[in-house]
């Protein structure tokens, strides 16, 4: 006797939750991702920062569901799915099929159209990201320091961060506190302390989801770190030796993109509808409208109301695998409710602003409340260890230990 | 008043060593490194074989030399020396004028003569080195999950590893570790425990520089771990599908090069005579004939009876940095003299071999030696604590925390 086949495609933190939902049904699982790790991204800020390792933030997604003997986990890449055929088709032409579908795939960066920016202004969203922003950043004050024309020094010494949501104020924030602390008295023909950190944002507030006297609040803290703080203003234009911002222009060497989030392709090859950020519009039980054997968890559905965090695609996972139960049980299935939690980002040192229903913290408490939930979830003990000794030694001593500069990890120095 | 101009070119052991015996030295002192890491060497193997995270064997050498206030740190590419007119020259044209100078540059991977065999046999000299045998080891076992056909499934679980040094003992012993213990349980189509583990050494016996009996021992602990240990072979060819001995012919995706290392090209450029390795025949006090300004420390020098180990360079570069002040001091340098305090290489799990003077321990008391002395010369302090914790951990669960799979690091899949 065979069980259904179910697939869960992308092990972030949607798919992760539905593999682990059905670790005990009965049902012949597969787990495809084209990474061969699931990826702690709240963290990934902290190794494009040189804070933490990357083995810190990720785990072998074939070791964390490695005792679940009704699965197996695939390292690949899906290209398309045919709902008509009932199948996933794999990068090298394999087909695999399914009876229930998960989708989780989560979203790559979108440069609003101007993919021609995308090597002067890399994304964080991958391991790969992280250490080629780590390379970047580090790499730009080693330039500084042997480049004798002021003007280039200076470019050398300024970083923008396009972005105000929660990764771009972290990032934005960290690099100030590199600057300023980390790299003191290091270097003999620069002051470290004299970069300029720009943080720049399309809408009139950073961190545009948290209530406005929050965002007041990042701001001023961001500004209390040495970040120079620059809402409402577009960005027009990316080249190798700046940043255009209409009239305005920003000689700078190293630009992080943190400003938009595309879906996967994915979504589009369902023939499904999607919204205008090209997510999935799902039924209320998360499934696709016509194909009631797909659901789609995570950052690729779209569901009025809920945040692309954490936390909402580990609930929207874990949901779709209830509801795929439901389906083979011959059950109906279930509509999502999403339970807010609140959301959290951190500034930098001993600040972050935390918004829990109606309480909402910044500064130290609110640093407090995010250290602790984010050495919380982390994924395994181990890593939770390691992470709190990095950080108790990051926090005394100011040191970030990951400064390692790795050539060639993509493109080249620019 | 100006100091005396001096330059330190590498900051590896004989590099780093010197420098720190310059800090309080009143000297002009500048350490020119390509890479911006001091790199614990001994240890790289474990980034390679997923055990240790890159950080964990690495420290920024501006960080390290950051309190010796004499001494600038660059981060640059020494090209060429020229002894008559005092300067080296970097990657970028940049000169630089020196009144003494200390070359430990090290060595770099060599191909016999057969470089073509480089794109399928990367070597283990840099992190990015490391990081790259990770990926193409991981890779190999999904690799082998996906694939239908039994021949080729075989050839991607076997791995080859050419050269029986430390180097290649430590990395076989670990690949048969990671395919018995680490990845058990974890596939569904494959068991990794079939994987064939090949250590291939040109000369008669593994560890051609220990005595003929810790050999021996240290061959069968191999191949008690499962390694096929086949010394006496000459390998003839490497391609993308495998591994040519004379007439025999290994099927395999991976391949490891541990067999050959050169010396860096910048010996040839000082105009002195070399060794038929490349490397500088120094003078008694490690200075360059003719050039008493000139001294090499590490694996460019070529001292009878020194070995090409980590202690030995570390005492060349303190003996180096000493002539240096003995000859601005305008008194008598002092010939080099070696001091042995023995060798020791890790096969795996519980098993080494350590030769101290009259003293050889193998198995587990040479295992527990190798384990104590690597732990005590880790370069700081924190990272002795999380490697301590990561092998810990490691020992007890058989898991290896670094188990990440980065594309695109150095080349691309096979």
């Amino acid at each position: 006797m065979s069980f259904p086949r179910v697939i869960i495609v992308g092990c972030g933190f949607g798919g992760l939750w539905a593999a682990q939902a059905l670790a005990k049904a009965e049902v012949e699982l597969t787990v495809i991702d084209r990474t061969n790790h699931h990826l702690f991204t709240p963290l990934l800020y902290q190794v494009a920062t040189a804070g933490l390792s990357a083995p810190s933030v990720a785990g072998a997604i074939r070791h964390i569901l490695g005792d679940q003997r009704n699965t197996t986990v695939l390292y690949g890449e899906v290209r398309s799915v045919d709902p008509a055929k009932r199948i996933v088709r794999l990068e090298n032409g394999d087909e695999l099929g399914y009876d229930c579908l998960i989708l989780a795939p989560g979203t790559t960066h979108s440069y609003f159209g101007h993919d021609e920016w995308a090597p002067y202004a890399p994304g964080l969203k991958t391991l790969e990201d992280a250490l080629e922003i780590r390379r970047r950043v580090l790499s730009a004050f080693e330039r500084a320091e042997r480049e004798s024309d002021p003007q280039k020094r200076l470019a050398w010494l300024t970083f923008v961060v396009v972005g105000g949501g929660a990764t771009g104020v972290e990032l934005a924030g960290t690099f100030a506190e590199i600057a300023r602390h980390t790299l003191r008295g290091e270097f003999r023909r620069i002051d470290p302390q004299t970069a300029r950190v720009v943080l720049v944002e399309g809408a009139s507030r950073v961190l545009p989801p948290y209530p406005p006297e929050l965002s007041a609040k990042a701001q001023l803290q961001l500004e209390r770190l040495g970040v120079t703080v620059w809402p409402g203003r577009m960005v027009t234009g990316i080249d190798a030796d700046g940043v255009s911002l209409g009239a305005e222009r920003i000689a700078c060497k190293t630009v992080i993109w943190a400003a938009g989030v595309a879906s996967s392709p994915l979504g589009a090859t369902l023939g499904a509808p999607l919204d205008r950020a090209g997510r999935v519009r799902v039924a209320a039980d998360l499934s696709v409208p016509g194909h009631p054997e797909i659901f789609v968890a995570g950052d690729l559905a779209s569901v009025e109301g809920v945040p692309g965090i954490a936390p909402a695609a580990k609930q929207m996972g874990r949901h779709a695998a209830k509801n795929v139960l439901h389906l083979l049980a011959k059950r109906a299935t279930i509509p999502f409710r999403y339970r807010d939690y609140g959301q959290l980002a951190t500034i930098g040192r001993n600040a972050a602003v935390v918004v829990m229903g109606k309480v909402k913290l910044s500064g130290f408490s609110a640093w407090l409340v995010w250290l602790v939930a984010h050495i919380y979830f982390l994924i395994n003990f181990r890593n939770r260890l390691v992470v709190m000794i990095d950080w108790a030694w990051a926090y005394w001593t100011y040191q970030r230990y990951a400064r390692i500069i790795m050539r060639g990890v993509k493109g080249s120095d620019k």
